[in-house]
């Protein structure tokens, strides 16, 4: 492909940048007394060309949806984005100083999943000229979630893509066979792969236009850099590797200055001009386009609700969005596939690619995004969720096929861990809906609830107890069973609530009465509601979940009411790895039954 | 590679075997009423070839160390595993139709990390001729998981693998191209990657004999095949994935029959011979070579200690090897491979391959193994390690960088969740050592301890508290400090046990005298023990972690008392995500130091 040259001040001017980018990283992270600066000289030509050459910003308003995305992959070289944003203009270059520069964004391996979900709305919603960057060490390129992200980008063709590779721990002798490795991967994986000099500013311009101009297939552009780079004494050294400069600061500073031309060059990165053309949205107040439809008595599975609501609200706001790793059929995410086939995404069993997406989906409140899978094949994407949390991602996780009440898949398929993990998760909302109405409105709610939020849904049908008009909200629960003279408390989510109500009867028939509590949302668990009504019930709980002992409902409640005296709880739950058997001959086998919990209320009546 | 052809009469046996694994496949799940027969179908001739023609078995001890290992990553084909068991004469081909099959050990992008684990340890610590073999579906390969492995099996040379794709769910229309996607991406990953037709006997055995003579890298199979291949009016269809055959099952047994030449054929499997050379092993009853050797009052890191207690372990049972991802220097399993390199295995930034083969290195109980990364780090790995635990698998796992306190480095790897997620696993032990001392006996009971073992490890340095004899047991908690005055009773462990004997000191200046327990394991939990010394504390007692609130040792404690009124309990832990900044900032910060625990004590009293 062919592409002028830059003109000779224009190529001086870059070259002057990035020693100051150099610089400032060496600053920063003396005054931080912690980073890696070396990790960042291996960046400063790339992030140079990149910000004062290619992309296109608008600075006045950094959020502005047509500008040109970039994910720093390699948190370590954060002290360098930081850097450039001062040179750009976004905040004076003195900050740097009192930045208390955190290199804790290290998205390892997880960056290039964000950046293909950007680089998706860009190119099939929004359908803009924005165009995504996304930078990798060679070190997270061991992290499978890379090659699902990159197995991603090639199946949809995302041509508004750009993968950086900065390759500067080359272990063999052979450095140009390693390089070449690299290449045939990306080339496998269906990229436009260039192999290049991360150091050459021309040979950047020329990799990034030839980026921009291949259509049809995402690039990578495998930059060859050196870690150090023009820090004297310690270019390529090991030894520095991870570390501020220390006392050998102040002779590199004075070498690089040396190399700069003209100390007081100044650029600015490229308007945005006409390709200012990504759409306004508004992803306010989703509202399910019709109310819940149907009968007290109906016997229907809360993911089918799931995939009923999920179109609902998608026919309300047209930046609703479905992402599934090759489960819609048992998900119901299919409802969505079938309604506006636009807003679905594909992602295969891939669920880190996947969670990642997501979260790169709905950056800069592009789109609401709703993923759903197996409850416990989250556990494959455990630390994407993490991370995603600490961006305050507002991403929807849905998981099917929780408990051991889905029967005969057996305990691979089974969620018995997920409450666990998605409470543990900071900020999060979750929802274990008990019936179709209460899911539907469990939908409406997160799709308007921040943070992370997770939707337990249930593989059996459970019947509807709830009125179409019922009105639900986050952390309050519904007592669905009193009387007055109510002595025990029962708890039960999902499956086990109707096992708490069945428990009920029974125990009726003994002349004890029990109280029904419905959490409806685990996190925030409705506290007030719980030591009241557990109170009254003379302080006897039971709580009764699918789900393994740990961090579950179970533990929510004992939470909930550690600060009170004069409470005993008894806590029912899958003790152990089930088995594979029909749903109603689990619950009973692991003590999760209305069995269980008769008997469980009778023992604790003794207390 | 030339290779004679079959025998006619050995190649009709190979097909009527494989035709009749076909109609064993439909009798089991029709008696089963559920199950995969299609999919089973497409590997008809593969498990032919491999157990009647290629693997040498052990019938009579299928745990023999020397025979050849198969790792079915495609679980769905659980039945025709079964199947090929029968016809080799592990049991009576009459019990497929009464075992309630399970395909419930659905290892989907899990089986290839097992298989590398076990092809590492028979090349490299064994140094034995058996060979591993491992069957994938073709949508396992979405899954990141899987390409770690390939990466991990290529750069370890491991000519011993020999990996089988069955690629029956070809996408588009031109279907050798596809198949030439998949042999170009093994390739650039270091396999030796060979295309054929999955059920064509002769080139499947010139395959195998091509993977068994390739050296210096292991083989990959692509083979392509047909869903329900044989299966009379079914063949191809989609419409009968995931199904018994119901109906139709009769008519296609019958085509089947037809096609078998001899209904009484009956192979047996290659006896392993001379190829019997794999060591055998002892791995009972592990000691640290040397007591721990520390004085009261100095100052070690626990996560030091453990590289320490590794390399006494080590030198103790040549069987006991470390794995870890690129983090050797920060969890200090580097002692390890300074003092015996050959059984250090570096698994790269690649968690969920490194759990992997921890789980395929265990198998047989051929060796004893530690993994370590940072604690946040096994989110990553949370399936790997949820299915081991189904799996049976007796893995030590080592997270350093807990909490908040390892400072500087940021929320992103910060173990805030690692308890929570360790203890959901079923018969997980969790321990929580204090001090050098106590994460010495840690390792030592780990090591002899079955199940998934967790060892939480502690960044900062702390203060030796236990002599070097003071004896430790799993579920066995020390109670630190105590006077018969004591109205209060704290818990901490790690970091935050510190905090609550500083704490108790100051809170004796105001004349309230506390008791300090170190549960030494957060799992199982000295219940005993706390409820104990609980009563005797007037019911009070303050927590307090250095992990969110959901599920860690707080919730466990919880959970230890719910069965008992008239507790109350204070439970102080990292309320949200923290931030970058110095350790005992930050656990002031976040609410964990002596000052918040002596503040809570001072409120609890009025309880």
């Amino acid at each position: 492909m062919s592409f002028p040259k830059l003109d000779s001040k224009v190529f001086q001017n870059l070259k002057d940048v990035a020693h100051k980018l150099r610089i400032h990283s060496i600053t920063s992270t003396q005054a931080a007394k912690s980073g890696h600066p070396t990790s960042c000289a291996s960046l400063a030509e790339i992030m140079t060309v990149l910000f004062f050459q290619q992309m296109r910003l608008n600075l006045k308003h950094p959020r502005d949806p047509s500008s040109d995305r970039l994910v720093l992959s390699k948190g370590h070289a954060a002290p360098i984005l930081y850097a450039v944003w001062a040179e750009a203009g976004l905040f004076p270059v003195e900050e740097l100083r009192n930045l208390r520069l955190r290199s804790d964004s290290d998205l390892e391996g997880q960056g290039t999943a964000v950046a293909a979900g950007m680089a998706y709305v860009g190119k099939y919603l929004d359908k803009a000229d924005y165009r995504t960057y996304v930078i990798l060490s060679d070190g997270e390129c061991a992290e499978g979630a890379v090659w699902e992200s990159l197995h991603f980008a090639g199946h949809y063709c995302l041509d508004n893509l750009c993968v950086i590779f900065d390759i500067n721990k080359l272990m063999c002798s052979d450095a140009s066979a390693e390089m070449e490795v690299y290449r045939e991967r990306l080339d496998a994986f269906g990229f436009n792969a260039l192999v290049l000099n991360g150091h050459d500013i021309d040979e950047l311009v020329k990799g990034f236009h030839n980026a921009a101009s291949t259509k049809g297939k995402p690039t990578a552009l495998l930059a060859r850099t050196v870690k150090g780079k023009d820090f004297v004494g310690i270019e390529g050294l090991d030894e520095m590797y991870g570390q501020p400069l220390g006392k050998r600061a102040e002779a590199v500073i004075k070498n690089l200055q040396m190399m700069i031309s003209n100390p007081n060059v100044h650029l600015t990165p490229k308007k945005i001009g006409k390709c200012g053309n990504a759409p306004e949205v508004n992803i306010n107040n989703i509202l399910l386009c019709n109310p819940p439809n149907y009968r007290l008595g109906d016997s229907v599975a809360t993911r089918l609700a799931y995939g009923t609501a999920l179109a609902k609200i998608a026919a309300d706001n047209a930046r609703v969005i479905a992402l599934d790793g090759d489960t819609k059929n048992s998900t119901y995410a299919d409802k969505m596939r079938n309604a506006f086939p636009e807003r679905f995404i594909e992602c295969f069993i891939a669920q880190q690619n996947l969670v990642g997406v997501a979260v790169g989906a709905t950056c800069r409140r592009r789109t609401v995004a709703f993923v759903s899978t197996h409850a416990t094949f989250f556990t494959r994407a455990f630390d994407q969720i993490r991370m995603g949390a600490i961006s305050n991602t507002n991403v929807n996780f849905v998981g099917s096929h929780c408990g051991c009440s889905i029967g005969e898949d057996g305990p691979s398929q089974m969620g018995l861990e997920d409450i666990a993990m998605f409470r543990s998760i900071p900020g999060s909302t979750v929802f274990y809906p008990t019936d179709a109405v209460s899911t539907e409105r469990a939908v409406e709610l997160a799709a308007n609830t921040k943070g992370v939020c997770f939707i337990r849904t249930t593989y059996p049908n459970t019947t509807v107890i709830y009125n179409n008009d019922e009105v639900f909200a986050v952390g309050l629960g519904k007592v669905v069973r009193q009387k007055p003279s109510d002595e025990v408390l029962l708890i039960g989510a999902g499956v086990t609530l109707y096992e708490c109500l069945a428990a009920a009867e029974r125990l009726e028939e003994d002349c004890i009465t029990a109280r029904v509590i419905d959490p409806f949302t685990v996190k925030p668990l409705d506290v007030r509601l719980i030591v009241k009504h557990g109170k009254l019930c003379g302080g006897r709980i039971v709580v009764v979940e699918d789900h393994y002992q740990q961090g579950g409902l179970g533990e929510a409640v004992l939470s909930a009411l550690a600060d009170s005296r004069n409470f005993v709880v008894k806590h029912l739950y899958v003790p152990t790895v089930p088995r594979s058997g029909p749903p109603a001959v689990l619950m009973d086998m692991f003590g999760i039954s209305s069995r269980s919990i008769f008997k469980a209320s009778l023992a604790i009546m003794k207390k």
